[in-house]
């Protein structure tokens, strides 16, 4: 049976060039250098990103971490908002890995200049040293930050000496909502990191790109984590499809969710703030008790939809490749009936 | 020259009693358990708090260290509230020494119950796990934690399975403030840290106290820090008369800062907010610029005064045994002289 | 052009089986474990070691510093041997990701019960405590360990309480040097490690496999170490050809890589012993000079070898299943001539 | 009652002196570097291990880790003796707090150049990243290393742009058995800890010296170990005593330990190896059943006599300031009539 999946877009199945790629992939041993595939991804990565170089990462986690390790110096603070995916989604992993604190901003949406200057420790022998700001765009929230901002943020962190990763799992939704190339995003920042994986329909990996020298002491570190691999040329062969094929076809992703968040905004006793929406999540609250809340998980399934459960008040419905528009209408057919309960 | 010295607590000089006892103490290698001054401290200390166990450390920040090794496991969060001396004091050291994650909560004044749940993460497979609360009492900024609140906090953190530490580090003037026994505040914590110097005004030294179990391990992390001591009961017998000797006299330094705060709130261009003066701290903002901001530590320093300079934009000036109500109006006589420039 | 590799078998080139596998796969996002087929082959993998419940890995490395966090709690110390792939060829992860030390012990091939016992350290305040012993089968030298020695480590390790964690990763070829089902290896250890990759030809990843609260634990410990992998099916498709098509098989390298050892000690200059040659890797030293030595990688690839350089004095040639016994001649024919010169 | 106490030389009793001068010392606040006798202090030391700067610190397990913090990144690793302090008694620190392994080197007496240079890992992307060289003089054995040695060890780490600690716990024992200055030791080291306690009988503390700019960060990792003391003058106080009256005396203790290595050597069943007694520590095995060796303790404690069990298989003496020719006379005495038995 087939599912409507709006869980997240990390549930997308690779499409079928990606499996004939995969296919037949010419691969070797990654670990000594000797895969002509990935040579290739890393190198469209870099390119595609501005950077001097590229690293292909097992996961978005691994991608984040490990350029943390590579940034940072133990006992080092790094400033990211409050729901940022290294504080919330990766396991405490900064502390554990790098030795690092979060100093985390509570923001109404992401991180700004005014929030970032108080955030940056002074030179004092009791205090953490402040080692990196790290921004997201777009938001784990799904809130895609104006370029300005990012330069404004970039800016003030290189005056402190402080460098800036940024974690764009995302960061092909955050250019379309933007209508900008990707590289005007990564301009502002030292090291990046991208998912092929979510929207783009990759299997399987993220990309680390930044300085040449950068990228070398991160190879070491991913060896570290585990995330040094062998015949990952398969891998690589789907990431390239991701990379050259998807990349564009992220604004049906995004019309899908706008369609989705305003018809559910019309469905009395549900909460959407529009202005929200701007790339694929919709988030929303419900005027129901918990049992109701409890219960819309097992009621969407029996309708072949998989959603998820509240988390922090909130639902939140995603659309990908995957999710076409009458999938849209499907769900919003079922919350209408579910909502008259 | 004798100066004020009203930049903080800490730098109170021992007292005769204190010299005279480290002068013919009794010691022998604490790292063996054989200094008797040291045993009979330890003693005192975990009847005082009424725990089974205590044990001695060369620093505040070793004791709330030890005590977090002691309580988490790598990749837990504990949680604490933004402001508190494990995360702005304490250089970093959860993440480096522990491998844990702080979880900070935004207050005005001390954590509450209602900001403890919502914190507290679920079971999930990408979240840190929660793994300690952590209170003080007095906080960081010298406010007063009423006992029933820290009760709720305690009763909530264990309904979920999780140990409370208590920085404690000016817990007698927390008992002070409050009219209770320390016993009384240290009831709602499974671990205590609380310091024999600063406003005890022993040279050097901290307490843990806690389960038996509890400071047997903490024990072996000491030892790990470098907090084994040899010969430490000298500094056992200073600790010795500061408790007690030493705790019963507070209020004298609480009431010269309530008076040095009154007096300082009715200079013009002064803001004191009375309502947060409950221990030795008197914190305020003044209506002058950079310049006047900056130059005011010198000007008090000619005057015989030692004062810090302002952080996070307001001033701290700190009463302690070394600073008599005549030194609190020469105190004031200054201010209300600079502020006329 | 097509080259011998002998430098390892982590070369090894996916089988067509394992490409028609991997193109057909049913996969889903394994982090919610809604992918089948990852869930068949951890199933399947626990099932051929005898243990409760399996867990893929991107990598050996992964396995073990999972495994080590999973076992361990930071300050504990790991006995294992001195020459072990996690102390030389893990980048010194244990201390980072774990914060564990490794007590290493010198041996003359693999680790036995009364070099252990020694290296347990006691309750003392000053030492480490020992929290797990490491053995491996084959070592990274490629030494098989008999039965009743890893029955002994094992059994004298669970006397003292220390889990015992298998760096198996050419398990199969252990299995097959000693002529018993993996499960007569696996019984005597409490986690396993070990590759599909390697010998069996996979592309990419491994399995941990021990109890069920293990690897309940050790997938949080993964996540955060980043290898929590999305549509991963790709990789268990080729991993379930692995375990079903290849672990028969090893006895042709292992009978190659004999044949080269005993070639090679017939040329005069080229020193094997021959009794270390258990399963797949042929060691060996030369009487020649560092210019020799130096200029032998370079030669080999001309004949369309690739063999990798010396170690620690020795050359490792590898065999594996794009081998032939042809090439093992024409590596012979080349190395004749090359130590003639 | 007084006991002759032989188990260490960290069970000295201050001098008379040393509590006068804790008696009058005049304190401050060292956190803010207030504190003028632990000014003088670390001035002095400086001067006498010719380095630009030393800082105090409470113990010797702090010194050395706060040096290996201040030299390591993490993942590094530290060559040193497999039976070094670092290794065996400081609670597995270097993992915990800094992150490294240690590449441990069984030695007959210490570190030498042949065996150091194979221990330096080349640079690999598998390997751990050498860091740091350690040494010791006297070795946790007693044995003292000539300076040649140290110079050549000393050297060839510099060749490899390693820097060199050294363990320099009793280091005036070394200076005193070498009879050198100790510069002539410490020049061949980039930082040094040493121990005031111990030998020199100051009640707590150790000084660890080096570049002005590796000083610097070292006090910022001690305050994060816990290790930044308030009115630190008391123990500084004694330590300049210790630094000033006491390293002369040491040939004292050395003369002691040779007679009674001498005199055990002459009891039937004691094995002494006289060449190994070079300082103030005696290590002998005994031709006696567990039992006996087990109730030695004992049977000394009712003579008077503190003495140590057996570790490692060997009994461990140790003369020290508290130990007179005539309390050497007696322990003899003692062992002969237990011998007898």
């Amino acid at each position: 049976m087939r599912y409507i999946d709006i869980r997240s877009d990390t549930v997308t199945q690779p499409t079928q060039k990606m499996r004939d790629a995969m296919y037949t992939a010419v691969v070797g041993d990654d670990v000594n250098r000797d895969d002509p595939t990935m040579l290739e991804l890393e190198e469209l990565a870099a390119k595609l990103v501005g950077k001097e170089a590229a690293m292909f990462v097992p996961s978005g986690t691994m991608g984040n971490q490990v350029s943390i390790m590579t940034h940072t110096r133990r006992g080092d603070e790094v400033i990211c908002g409050e729901l940022s995916h290294i504080v919330i989604h990766e396991v405490g992993a900064p502390a554990v890995l790098s030795g690092v604190m979060v100093r985390t901003i509570k923001t109404a949406d992401y991180l700004r200049p005014e929030q970032l200057l108080p955030a940056i420790r002074p030179d004092d022998i009791h205090m953490p040293h402040t080692g990196l700001v790290e921004m997201e765009n777009p938001t784990a929230m799904g809130r895609v930050v104006p370029l300005d901002m990012m330069r404004q943020n970039y800016e003030l962190a290189h005056q402190y000496g402080l460098p800036v990763h940024l974690d764009g799992a995302r960061l092909f939704n955050a250019a379309t909502a933007l209508g900008c190339d990707v590289k005007e995003i990564t301009q502002y920042c030292d090291s990046v990191m991208f998912c092929l994986s979510k929207g783009l329909c990759a299997p399987v990996g993220s990309i680390v790109a930044g300085s040449k020298e950068f990228i070398d002491r991160a190879r070491k570190n991913r060896k570290m984590l585990g995330g040094g691999l062998r015949q990952a040329g398969f891998l690589a062969a789907a990431g390239i499809v991701a990379l050259t094929e998807m990349t564009g076809r992220l604004q049906e992703d995004h019309d899908n969710a706008r369609y989705m968040a305003e018809e559910l905004a019309k469905i009395p006793g549900i909460h959407v703030d529009l202005s929200t929406v701007e790339i694929s999540m919709v988030f929303f609250t419900v005027d129901k008790d918990a049992d109701w809340i409890a219960a819309l998980p097992a009621r969407m399934l029996e309708k072949g939809i998989k959603a998820s459960g509240i988390e922090d008040g909130q639902f939140r419905f995603v659309t990908n490749h995957d999710v076409t528009r009458e999938d849209v209408d499907h769900v919003i057919a079922c919350m209408k009936e579910f909502m008259a309960l």
